[in-house]
């Protein structure tokens, strides 16, 4: 099954994209779409949206997954993110797809074995599990590959999961 | 022009329609669109698209407003409004509208002169300025074209409007 995982933000949302043939893992693509902060709100979501349907319809993915991100900001962010993360999850959702959330913990778990890994131990082990990926990518690409993973290892231990599978 | 109000909500978002021709207002449409809080929130957020991409689709507006909610809520409510939004500006943008946002206290003061008018003296307001509009229709409808009145009175009163009007 070929999964986008997505990890939102109004600046920068990351993409990336794996294919998940049992527990072999296999690197499709990884990218960031952004949005123009000096832009009204409603043309920021735009491009956020264009973009990552772009991704969606070039990749024809089969599962999605979204980073649930912390509400431990203030309201104001918590709102902010609220917009980018609406985004993420409604373009796939547009494409008939269900829409998994993973708590950071839970991606960060999956990747490390430990929930509290750092930033920097989850980019070493998506490297590592996926070989011949670009170094230079963005944190950001980073992070919703991690996603992409996690939901790859949750589904592959699910039994429901193979009905899904294209 | 003919502008869309819309008051965003995860669960009832409010939309209405007014001709506003200098200062004169005609009432053209107004209801609630809907997402099921059993369903998944992308699925969710599937729904409210789709149905505010109907009324604009049907009734092609030429403007579009939107609540700017308050975020002194917690952060968990503020995610989940922002979700809502998001939708709310998405969808007029997508067709090329320039997306006006107004705080509520705006939007009570352009009504009924004050910033701290209550629902029903905003509502009472909105039926007086569009005789004839259904009196059973829903406070969120209500919300929704008051805020599309607040943006064709603020319009009417600025000089770059009639370059946007159609």
């Amino acid at each position: 099954m070929r999964i986008i995982g997505i990890d939102p933000g109004l600046r920068i949302t990351g993409w990336g994209i794996v294919d998940a043939e049992g527990s072999r893992l296999v690197h499709v693509g990884h990218g960031t779409v952004t949005s123009d902060d000096r832009a009204a709100l409603s043309e920021r979501l735009r491009s956020l949206y264009d973009g990552l349907y772009e991704v969606v319809a070039r990749y024809n993915p089969g599962g999605a997954a979204v980073e649930q991100t912390f509400v431990n900001a203030n309201a104001a962010s918590a709102l902010k993110l609220g917009h980018a993360r609406a985004v993420a999850l409604l373009v796939p959702a547009q494409t008939g797809l269900t829409v998994a959330e993973y708590e950071p913990s839970v991606v960060k778990k999956a990747l490390t074995g430990s929930g509290r890994a750092d930033k920097a131990q989850v980019a070493a082990m998506v490297a590592r599990l996926l070989p011949g990926i670009d170094r230079t990518a963005r944190a950001d690409a980073y992070d919703a590959l991690a996603v992409a993973i996690c939901h790859a290892h949750h589904g592959a231990t699910r039994s429901g999961w193979a009905a899904q599978a294209r």
